[in-house]
């Protein structure tokens, strides 16, 4: 089968064989798999990548010697159902999956390991245990945007709202554009959400950002400030006369850059007893000042990924809408159009999320 | 009045101006007061302990250029009542307090200000209505000891612990110790507790520590995994097959050390969902990776101080003998010796707390 593979730190489009379903999974046909920053991550920084995973206990362990076909961010057509499978959903029959094999002995990543394909070609094998099908009216592009939301659904399961609670949202990629839509449906209101980008912007006003802010204009928290005062004086804390005004609400900061230095300049600016949710991949070292963290008691939750259940929400959120992915989309390329793909995402002028489509001429 | 001065970044005896009680303040004379590792720092550090509380949001801000009066874990005698005084403790009573000034328009953290004297000095100055009347049969050694020991009991708190938890401490001078006593008084066993220095490591056992380890020999985390199975395998969950066994409690970590690359440190070794509460007060710049707590969806809590609540409650389970600070006290020194005691501070296997006591001949 056709595949974009990464084979010796390059994305090349190559002949590899088709998976062979083993006992409980199945084949499918790789419909639309988005790409994640952690790719671009992987294919870049490869030998940070697995030492970062293996040092973290090997969930992204890969032999770089050998081929890696990447993509997690799936929608796939059932083709083929292997031994001992119940068969509840047809040949045929769209489907999504957390990127997973589930076997008696080990997990394997689906989009990170040597031994099982990615969405990135044209075949791959799931775990039928794990599938879910895609409701009918759901397109299919927008199927393939659940993994993604996902995160950002765990990342504000995590943070652990409430009702309180005045959200900052640093960094509007795909992982902050995630977030931004899981607080919009837990109700969590103003959200505050900053980046760079013009275009991002928009888009995280489109995903539900109340107050967008151009950090190279203005801090991120001066507008949260104006937002985090009470609105209510009668739910408001009472300050002690020593202590400057205006009382604000608790402070739940998402980290959604992943790059070093991000996460000092939140603990330098974040107002005492401040919550960061860290949902930024930063697969690099980076530099914290103890003391900040110290004297204002910050908390620190580090997120990745999400439950079986919030997986399993999220395609649901999609399906009614409540979770609007249709802006995302911002590009569709076929295998040969890969490793474009990969460059152009550098440019967070042009593109959220471009989709492979492995049967796209 | 004589006092152990900080002066152009050393330790000198000085004759200084004894301070003036002001509205709603006490003079106190000083009977003992402990030095803290935060004072050793801010003494070989001290350029670096203003600039990172400075970015911190300026809580012990001092002017180098000026004198400082360090001290602030201490038990104190009122001698005379400033004006619009209440009187309720009565001359001659002894108490402890908050090393805080509250004035109507600002807070004064006494021990590191240049405005009002900490307990290196004969009198200090205190605010009323913070005093607490040590308890008539309670060594004025021990009651000294009620700042540092809450400090342990804040952590403790702030570790929102449930019965299933299984501590480890990381680290047993002063704040590993008041961890580890504050472990105990909450029930939270077995408590494992690491350091190199045989010295602490025989108080860490003294004060409450179940099991304690020096991490020359093996790893604090061999021992943590041996007790932090399940004792009762029908409490304990139950773990998919790929998953490796046994099943662990979940870990809570504290981090009393406060030096460069502990948290990396115990970020790499930690369990999947550990959550690193961080007491140690690490004034320098430090490296973490992300990833490490990414992947395992680690929370750090950092924590400072406590609540007028837990430094009252503390004072009372010493009193009660609930938390056991006697073997703590391992020197005393006048106010000549301030300067020697911060150089023998910096052996772990002579001195866990010296009392500073100024009237001492």
């Amino acid at each position: 089968m056709r595949a974009a593979v990464m084979r010796n730190r390059q994305l090349v489009v190559a002949d590899v064989p088709p998976p062979d379903p083993g006992p409980g999974e199945v084949l499918v046909k790789t419909l639309a798999c988005g790409i994640c920053g952690s790719d671009l991550h992987a294919l870049r920084h490869a030998e940070q990548f697995v030492a970062a995973s293996r040092r973290a206990g090997n969930q992204f362990a890969m032999d770089l010697s050998r081929d890696v076909v990447m993509g997690h961010e799936f929608c796939a057509e059932i083709v083929e159902h292997g031994p001992g499978t119940r068969k509840t959903l047809p040949r045929g029959a769209r489907v999504c999956s957390r990127p997973g094999l589930v076997r008696a002995d080990r997990r394997i990543t689906v989009g990170y390991s040597n031994d099982t394909p990615g969405g990135y070609a044209e075949y791959m094998r799931l775990t039928e245990a794990l599938l879910l099908p895609v409701p009918p009216d759901l397109a299919t592009d927008h199927a393939a945007l659940t993994e993604p939301m996902a995160v950002g659904v765990h990342a504000v399961a995590k943070a652990h709202l409430s009702p309180d609670d005045a959200p900052l949202v640093i960094g509007c990629g795909p992982v902050g554009l995630a977030v931004i839509a899981a607080l919009r449906l837990a109700g969590a209101r103003p959200i505050v959400a900053a980046d760079f980008s013009a275009r991002r912007r928009e888009l995280a006003a489109a995903l539900g950002a109340d107050h967008v802010v151009d950090p190279a204009r203005t801090t991120p928290w001066q507008s949260w400030y104006e937002v985090a005062v009470w609105r209510d004086p009668a739910r408001a804390p009472v300050l002690p006369p020593w202590m400057p005004g205006p009382a604000l609400r608790p402070a739940v900061v998402f980290e959604c850059v992943g790059v070093p230095g991000v996460l000092d300049q939140i603990m330098a600016a974040a107002p005492r007893a401040s919550r960061i949710v860290v949902v930024g991949v930063c697969m690099e070292a980076d530099t914290i000042y103890p003391m900040l963290g110290i004297s204002k008691e910050l908390a620190l939750q580090f997120v990745l990924g999400y439950t079986p259940e919030e997986f399993a929400a999220t395609l649901g959120h999609i399906a009614r809408e409540a979770i609007p992915v249709a802006p995302l989309v911002t590009g569709r390329v076929g295998l040969d159009g890969v490793a474009g793909a990969f460059e152009a995402l550098a440019s967070p002028e042009r593109h959220a999320k471009i989709l492979v489509e492995p049967w796209r001429a």
